[in-house]
């Protein structure tokens, strides 16, 4: 990640502002406000503002006219209690806002996530930084064989060079073409002044998918965790996962009690579904199954028996 | 409105808590953060939470990494051009949240704005208070023999202190008898000792409409102006428009730009149709034109003559 | 539930209708269109069309340009892993749309699902039907002893017919004198022709919220799933429960597959956190473990050995 | 627009189906069902399934147990109401769903309308087409000199001719590399047996914005109408604009009370600020007014002047 001296200058400037405020705050993440925490190659996640902390969810579920606490082990009580039935309400109670610098095939996934307010840097309007990215080696997945929808070995050797060539030659060529058709540098200078450029809002169709964009995100603390639960999870394609590890930090400095909470019942949680869990009664009596006594598929069998580390029942 | 003592204490509490922030703050909304501004005869909105100001609309429309911001009059065409174009993202960038006193026939009109948070004071849980909401005389309005939407002349005398005594004593009724039915006072006190009380989530079936609750009510910039738009309107019921005016008056300690902007291009605005755009323009013209020239019908006709103050023209 | 004689004729009328279509059909469902389904003393649910069945699904989750489907098994595989995985998009692709009669208090909880379409019967508007709910005497729960949000043991005897009979009067007096105050009668004659009557949108204030109102009600089969696995839920107040009900017999009738796939994996499901996880594990490997040995509070101790049957380890 | 021979047959064997059903239908709508309908070069848009028609607005409204309606005159009044007066919860009743091929960078514009439904075709799991889009030359706008969002004259000869080189090639030399990272051809053959292909979650990410996707899109009739005004303007992108003005057309056949009264108050209407009022109350009067004698901006007059086709006042 490469910052310009005014983008630094600017960063500092709002980090080192100080007003006071009759609100609530979260202490440990006005530490890291406007910082910019650097994910993949090019890109990063800055927290750029908040609403209210883990006691405005414990205010909000109370309609409470003060603070609506009494102690610290209520509140986390409390939430706990909310998280585990999907009292989902108070949770939406706060909000945060993010900026965050992505390459567009991953701002393509993030977008679906539509409970959540976006402006994107437009392409239309500016040109685009000259960034892209380009996986590390050891990220170079082949496909999975056996999952459709994922990642296998990681290519290695010759093949893993001549991959990454491909992506750096095909990247920087198309965006050549792109300063070469609007007839103008990403720094500004014309290339030729007889010349007129193709719009932009032409132009960047010839832009790889790699190539970074960035966009001011909010959202609020219950769509967040949505968000989180999806895309910090191992099914997760790496390169959006690496964005979501990085706001779980930020989630945790945020509502540390929700954040235990969500790790807890969400994150290293599981369901079992009806018919799985007459498998697990019959295990804990200490009875002998097989998949042939149940209404499971093979897959859902072993999801079942790796939920619960029963690895010598895989199948 | 009556706050108990310890309500009383509670806000002062809060009003007096002085943190230090690297966020952006709302000066003139500060002032007034948690203050209990009266609406009806018992009912009143407080703001309890915001994030962000004007200046972050100029931030995320721009997607810059500092303030986003040259000088005052750059930002207030950016907020104009916006609010004008209908470019609405940037305004989802602010949120603010209140905690709302109201009567329930009138958080039933609320409520179907969707595109907000709401944590409501639960009844199946707790007892709602002995508050029920009387009109002021001022307020009675006859229905409307020409708009069944709408209400008429006001009604007075007799049939006035008829309605007013009938509304009071149906609400009381209703409510001690609420309280039978619970075997509990709305100050916890037991009524008798050998009875068990009906289910609160039962009880509440026989309180009237006018019966006050409260809510946490948190929305963004964008919606908060949809809500005020319809809500502010003098279509609008009286008794919500009460709230969407104190509510205005937030909105302009909160963002006076955007304030200003609403104020002009939707709330003091009108729409004109295409077929309303041709009566316009020969009225520009000075050519004379009737209704029958037109595909105007008599509603809408009286209601462009309105928008441009044609009184005369009125049929 | 008391149809009008012209409300008969009415569904009669539509459900006599025969067109031609070559949108998917969903043949149970289509026989039950648009019949009045009781639901408590005066309710019912009514269902007025519908968009798309199961093969939908599948055919939205394939992005496909014919039906999308070879062949029943494989689809049935696909929308159950899909269920599973919380691959929520495809099931989006199917609409519904109810029309529902309603006491108020059951309304203001059904609204609090946001992601749905609805048109409520205007009492601005038009005058209310003269139909309240009263519960029947098995309904009739007390406040539970140890949950603050629950029903307990049904109350009997003398003190259930007075709760009766002062929901009864006061529902109907509180009535009597809307139509007073309105000076119209519900059928629309004039009470005394010497008066006017007070504006509709203020009279409602008097009715109690056990007064029916009806709506309809539009939205996704997945959002119709949220709402029913926490509406259909044990923990739900039984009035809106009786709804959910009639509702899963036309979520049946709909989509078959989908249907079995929700009660396998939502409805009978259960969800085991972190720490619950742990506790299951020694279980099955046949190890003794007690509450204290955990991190579990006694509430999650049970809540997790009831989902698994282990009535002996409840404390 | 090229369908595969197996595609052709896929939607001639929907277009032959034929059901019974007692649900509303919209005739003329019906006609063109699943019909691939060429937008640009390569993309289309096919209406898959629709629920509801003008009659259900109607019905929706006035909440009724029949067909809520009397007669054409009366429906179309209402309608008409309801749109002139931001009545919107009726048009939420009605929703059709869409396949549509488009280009990435047009399908990132479209995303960002966030009330609807979407599966997209996953190049996480499959292979994407090998088709992009290529301007014609007549839509090979220049950037606009005076609107940064804009496009201004076309350009011509030579110049065209490079950049539709450039677009191309580089389109396809992309794409055979995402071939030759992926190890297969587009057509599924494997290009060396003696290499394992990278991810496709991955190799994607080297294919240009051009590259045509597809996807379900499904949404309420009151957010196609918002998606078709601002999409349809003359403001938005030319290659976006081609989808809106196809889908136009779809509105009409579907729905064409509600078409009629959208092109008059949305499409063909216009907005006048409360000072923009002003002005033409003057105008209206006969009085001579310019721009200092205002509070408007030099653009706001301008868009006022054009709104009300007052050439010769445009400064």
């Amino acid at each position: 990640m490469k910052l310009s001296k005014e983008q630094i200058e600017e960063i500092k400037d709002l980090q080192s502002q100080s007003y006071k405020t009759k609100r609530v705050i979260a202490p440990e993440l006005e530490e890291v406000l406007y910082e910019a925490i650097p994910i993949l190659d090019h890109g990063f996640i800055r927290v750029i503002d908040y609403m209210g902390n883990d006691n405005s969810i414990v205010q909000a579920a109370r309609v409470s006219y003060g603070k609506g606490t009494k102690k610290v082990n209520t509140d986390s009580g409390l939430i706990k209690y909310l998280m585990r039935h999907w009292h989902s309400t108070p949770f939406e109670m706060c909000e945060i806002k993010y900026h965050i610098k992505l390459p567009i095939f991953i701002a393509r996934q993030w977008i679906r996530h539509r409970t959540a307010n976006v402006n994107e840097y437009s392409a239309r309007y500016s040109i685009l930084d000259k960034e892209f990215y380009l996986p590390n080696k050891e990220n170079l997945a082949a496909q999975s064989k056996n999952n459709r929808q994922g990642r296998g070995d990681v290519i290695s050797g010759t093949q893993a060079q001549e991959v990454l060539n491909l992506l750096k030659n095909d990247a920087e060529r198309t965006y050549n073409n792109y300063e070469e058709m609007l007839n103008e540098r990403y720094d500004g200078s014309i290339i030729d002044e007889n010349k007129t450029g193709l719009a932009r809002e032409l132009a960047r169709m010839n832009l790889t998918l790699n190539t970074y964009t960035q966009w001011y995100w909010k959202t609020d603390l219950l769509n967040l965790m949505n968000f989180l639960r999806l895309r910090a999870d191992h099914h997760a394609q790496y390169e959006i996962r690496a964005y979501a590890d990085a706001m779980l930090n930020t989630l945790k400095k945020w509502v540390p009690i929700t954040y235990d909470a969500f790790m807890d019942y969400r994150v290293g949680g599981t369901e079992v579904s009806s018919k799985g869990k007459e498998v697990i009664k019959k295990l804990i009596k200490g009875e002998n199954i097989s998949i042939d006594e149940t209404d499971l598929s093979k897959r859902e069998w072993n999801e079942l028996m790796q939920a619960f580390n029963l690895q010598d029942k895989l199948i």
